[in-house]
């Protein structure tokens, strides 16, 4: 089985320079999220409300990544410290944002002004369930439209993650989703996710998503 | 570059047992759509609207491939004369389906009593525009609520497409989604590509949709 050989090397590979991310990361008391969802969910989105939320708190840079263009790096740009944008179009195979590609964007990065990095991974439920970057939390956004079965169909992603969020709130009586069952999924998959209810267009949700982050950003900076 | 090349193989040996494919259902007079989305645009519910209109007129098989659950082809084995459900849970990076994986769902296909197809590819807006399947004719839909950047984010799995379908056409009121724009960028992409607008849920624009999947079924089988 060459192929899958081939595969688990790619993973190995990626998960090496991944520990080293995460050191480099932690000597310079950078904290670093991860923010996965399906296209169009979300995630520029959720980024700017955080941006706007935690800026006179933290420093915080952003890594966007995408297939293709740069429109969601100059959505970001006027509101982070730094951005760096990665675009995977002539990467073969890229689905997911890699550690070598993180490896990468940090060395043009000012870690030592630095307390907290987003990075917006590709649009897509599959790949970076498989792909660690060297981050300290992994959050994936739900949104309404997409109906609440994903969890059920996009299993990897939700065991792996830190903290769901379900987005798109404001559409609530406008499509069908059932948040009690999207949650029982969710706890089936993994029990200790928190998952936050929110409306990166209204608001609604993003002050108990921020104090989460923050928490988070402090509760790592004082281990070390 | 060992890992391009190993790519490259793959995508080589995709190609080879695509064109098996297709010669396969040539030779039984199938017409085979693949259909493409982000995950939650409406797939499988296009997928249910299409076997309500034309199982009159054609006699429809479904694959559904799925990650993991088979609640797709759940919803729409009673409206086929046959449902095969792939699952990649299992198989590494399986990010799209792959020709190797339609070949073995044909052969517990009646292709002798089928005029059409519907595949359903797995919910990702990235692999699978690189895996040929063998199918006719390769079908993207973007929802309203992804918002109309998609052909900008993600260009090559439009680049390819016959047919653009803008789903969630009922929720044009509540969210924020200039679909000039978004024609505008999938005509930049693509000028031949045909544009449907559609609601699966009030069926707004389905009977256009049908209607042309009718004329190209046959157009395909007067052909050969």
């Amino acid at each position: 089985m060459k192929k899958i050989e081939v595969v688990q090397n790619v993973l190995e590979a990626n998960e090496t320079i991944a520990s080293r991310n995460r050191q480099l990361l932690d000597k310079h008391n950078v904290f670093v999220v991860n923010i996965m969802s399906a296209p169009g969910a979300g995630k520029t989105s959720l980024v700017l409300q955080t941006l706007r939320r935690l800026r006179d708190k933290l420093n915080i840079a952003v890594i966007e990544g995408d297939v293709a263009s740069a429109v969601d790096a100059e959505k970001v740009q006027n509101e982070a410290k730094a951005v760096v944008q990665i675009n995977t179009r002539n990467m073969p195979e890229s689905c997911s944002l890699m550690a070598i590609m993180i490896e990468s964007a940090l060395k043009d990065m000012p870690l030592d002004n630095l307390d907290l990095i987003l990075i917006e991974n590709l649009g897509n439920l599959i790949c970076p369930a498989e792909f660690a970057l060297g981050e300290h939390k992994r959050v994936v956004i739900a949104s309404l439209p997409e109906g609440d079965d994903k969890p059920i169909k996009y299993p990897l992603i939700f065991v792996d993650a830190d903290a769901v969020i379900i987005n798109k709130m404001d559409l609530v009586s406008h499509v069908d989703f059932d948040i009690a069952a999207f949650r029982r999924s969710v706890a089936g998959l993994n029990p200790k996710a928190e998952v936050f209810e929110v409306s990166c267009k209204t608001g609604e949700g993003i002050e108990e998503w921020c104090s989460w982050i923050l928490g988070q950003a402090k509760a790592t900076a004082t281990k070390q």
